[in-house]
């Protein structure tokens, strides 16, 4: 059986097609019964889109009950008509189910800068809280309702032991292209019955976006609408998480798992992406630099395309490494490449080419997964990402994508 | 009648094949039959090839005399033996000119990691210093001996007065991939007969590759091999300029219009490129601000895979430039693209969509040439830049580079 949203207590979803695409579904709703402890973390670009405004605002309290996504616009550059519809689609969804229009988060996604269809959004609004229901395929069609060039839905769910009490939580994401996260991400809506105060919540969704989310890359570039939001209504019945003890740290653990499984999905269905590779840095002088190493190999599209080749052109891995604005001596730097973490291949040796490695190398690219390992040998720091690679469906898929 | 570097006083040239390539010319060597004043920027990839190393130590002086290229194999992460190649292809070079050999400055491109055919080099040196010659068609040879996935050799040619005296300068470059200049960029080298002090001439030539070079942008990955260097022999016989003076300025004019004619030659020939971009930010608050968003949208592979597909998808290129670290009021902000200057077609006016404007765009998006106009409205700096689009044939070439 598959576990989703509709396995967490006290929700409700839907998704229905009100028209903005021609066939898909295109509009999502998830209700929780109760107000919910709530937090959500947002693009990082200036230009953003009227939706990431306007729920800027309402996470603000900490509380919220529903989210209300549209799919096929993204509500940017779309003006002064943008921002009211982006406010019309939070004030109907709160008339329709009764709560303040602050408890409504409000998200879009699709292209940019065509005008916001707010009557066939309004519309899809009112028949979705008529059929919001805790069914299982309610779940699956609410995920398949916020795509847009994605080519499966992306649902995840776990469950974990609070003082001996079930926690479930569930979570939905979206995201095949212009996927290069910073602070939020694309779409992901999680949601879990735990009972924490908002401030906690915040912070641990931020720390597990950070590990997960926003160590992916399809294409480098960090969208106008990334967001991603959670709500804990309380239901389970657990006494309430308010400070950073064992109970927080689990539910953070889960939190991170379920953020990872998400993310993960959202690269294995990248845009033209054939293959899933994890990228790994140790031997960092510090955190930060870590990241910023994974990013930027992660990120090269020399590296994506040898890649989708199944070319072991190595040396590019490490120009890609020392462009990266990052500090490290490249006489000290190992390279590892393999399929399995205990069976690595090395390449560079403190800066000096292994010999008569090409063979295996070519076999490793082969596969469809794949795993990269630095070892900068400046410190005790490391991170890890997710890319995909680069093919020419991405350029297709891009080139059509409006037209 | 084509002129190129072999129109230059007291220069003279060579491009041969030594067999790192199958069957194209991968040997060049260029000459100036008297010391010459010289300058050179390199990568600020921190992992660089063996030649930058060398060349960075031999270039101190301000004085050079040959510049000898190998194309075929990069000489980087190739470890000791690779730094013994570099050496001695100046040894050899120096040698055999009976020069210094801290006037030799030295270059390699081509594939990362492969071990370097020393002997190979060594042996098309000596075959290059027997063959130099001052025959416009040398200089082609020259020009074609440094290419690598480059489908043609990038020459270019002008002359100017000086008081009086005509001077002449001539440039060859190569570069179609890995192309994201920082500072050095992927190569190119240029020798005139003016007679100019190496301070000054170092000046000019960082300010000229600042306006030219390091504005285009192919697939944003920094090479580790990157270099610009000029050699002036002053056998025009000009009174030497020593200060910043209306000559200096001249030189300075017509150095940068030689080095951006080889840049956009560079990105007419990028790998795979259907289309040439030049992108201009103007109203930034400062210098660096325009050249930052400038180089944020013309490395966006949304924003190329659009222009391939012929896509006015401009919201692209609105959320490239949001992303770029700039801080701008997207409310301000008009966007103008076109294919002439005088004729641009405004998209959005003080961030609001003008309507009706997709056939026009459309119409546009199909030539080969497109200008893109950003107009912050935050100050009075600007910047220009030029870039390709992103074609199923970049995917092509990178995935096959060394299989």
């Amino acid at each position: 059986m598959l576990h989703n949203i509709t396995h967490v207590r006290g929700f409700t979803c839907w998704g229905s097609h009100m028209g903005i695409k021609s066939k898909r579904r295109d509009l999502a709703l998830i209700f929780s019964e109760t107000p919910a402890s709530a937090a959500a973390v947002f693009t990082q670009n200036i230009v953003c889109a009227e939706p990431i405004k306007l729920s800027r605002e309402h996470i603000k309290g900490g509380i919220a009950q529903a989210f209300v996504i549209n799919s096929g616009n993204a509500n940017a550059c779309t003006g002064v008509e943008g921002w009211k519809g982006a406010v019309k689609m939070a004030e109907t969804t709160a008339k329709e189910l009764k709560i303040p229009k602050e408890s409504v988060i409000v998200a879009s996604t699709g292209i940019i800068g065509e005008p916001f269809p707010t009557d066939k959004v309004l519309k899809g609004i009112k028949e979705s809280v008529k059929k919001l229901s805790n069914r299982e395929m309610a779940g699956s069609l609410t995920a398949n309702a916020i795509l847009t060039t994605d080519t499966f839905a992306k649902e995840g769910f776990t469950s974990f032991k609070v003082d001996g009490i079930d926690i479930n939580m569930g979570g939905i994401a979206k995201g095949s292209g212009m996927i290069h996260p910073n602070m939020g991400t694309m779409l992901g809506f999680i949601v879990c019955d735990i009972s924490i105060s908002p401030k906690l919540l915040d912070e641990a969704l931020r720390e597990a976006v950070d590990k997960s989310f926003n160590m992916i890359t399809v294409d480098g570039d960090t969208s106008t609408n990334d967001m991603v939001a959670i709500m804990c209504n309380g239901l389970a019945g657990n006494e309430k998480i308010d400070e950073k003890d064992a109970n927080y740290d689990l539910f953070l653990s889960n939190l991170e798992s379920l953020c990872t499984h998400l993310a993960k999905l959202i690269i294995s269905d990248g845009e033209g992406s054939t293959k899933l590779v994890e990228y790994r840095v140790k031997g960092a002088a510090n955190s930060l630099d870590a990241r910023q190493v994974v990013r930027t190999i992660s990120n090269s599209n020399l590296v994506k395309t040898a890649i989708f080749g199944s070319d072991p052109n190595w040396g590019r891995i490490i120009a890609a490494a020392g462009r990266s604005g990052v500090n490290f001596d490249p006489e000290k730097i190992n390279l590892f490449m393999g399929v399995d973490i205990n069976k690595m291949t090395q390449v560079l040796k403190e800066g000096q080419p292994i010999a008569d490695i090409r063979g295996k190398l070519k076999k490793t690219m082969q596969s469809s997964t794949i795993i990269i390992l630095v070892d900068l040998c400046e410190g005790e720091f490391e991170a890890v990402g997710w890319g995909s690679d680069f093919s020419y469906e991405y350029v297709r898929i891009n080139a059509e994508y409006t037209t």
